[in-house]
């Protein structure tokens, strides 16, 4: 079998270059953002929102490795620190394992941090199309999702 | 200024996860069908698809490091062992920094893989879409690309 085609390997670039400007224009103006206003990091706003987010509050570590696709060895380090800073607590969990749950501190950065991500994501994926451009992405990407 | 409302983080998810979904599989798939065939890492095929397609067989270093997005000392470890395999050797560049060039059995193994990703591509990005749906992804994908 051949390699991709002209028209074939186009769609391919664009879509990589797409999905990496967006996804790093995101993370880096939130980044930029939100570490001049809360002194958290784009790590630490990523653990603090799943913890919000997912866990209304807390999550057992083990998941929270999975979530963030990290090595339990990285994030073990990483929770270390946000510890020393008090915008987290961890605990040995009654059926084994080890639970994290933010601080008051913790959460109030989370949602400090909010409004400063979706300006992000406004900014760099929703304001540059129009609203005939949004639905006709949203039923390509669900497309593009379904498990196959 | 608030968080996103439902439609926006709907389209920013769907966004995250049809990213995250296609980038997965191509790169699992190329991966795992990669090694199987040519005993390549994805790192691998990274170093030398870009020697072969951006830099005609060659590039600098520094340049290198900066289309893989890796730190200096990464590649460089990385390109050590890649040299150990045969599958690239490095000199000193006239101009200073370093030369990367690929091997002939470097240039056979990237030449190998081509088709492999190519099927991956054509599996998680081509083929569940339909044409007008690739005619439209391609404009829209074109214009989130512009700078802005």
């Amino acid at each position: 079998m051949a390699g991709l085609d002209k028209n074939e390997s186009e769609l391919w670039d664009a879509w990589k270059g797409a999905a990496e400007k967006v996804r790093g224009k995101v993370r880096g103006k939130v980044a930029a953002d939100i570490t001049a206003k809360t002194g958290l990091s784009d790590p630490d706003f990523g653990v603090l929102t799943r913890l919000v987010e997912l866990g209304d509050g807390k999550l057992r570590q083990s998941d929270l490795a999975r979530s963030m696709g990290w090595h339990r060895s990285r994030l073990s380090h990483h929770l270390t620190r946000m510890e020393q800073r008090e915008l987290l607590r961890r605990r040995d969990s009654p059926d084994g394992g080890v639970e994290v749950e933010v601080t008051s501190a913790g959460r109030s950065a989370a949602v400090a941090a909010r409004p400063v991500h979706a300006a992000a994501v406004r900014r760099h994926l929703i304001e540059p199309l129009s609203g005939r451009e949004r639905d006709s992405l949203r039923a390509i990407l669900d497309h593009l999702s379904d498990p196959n």
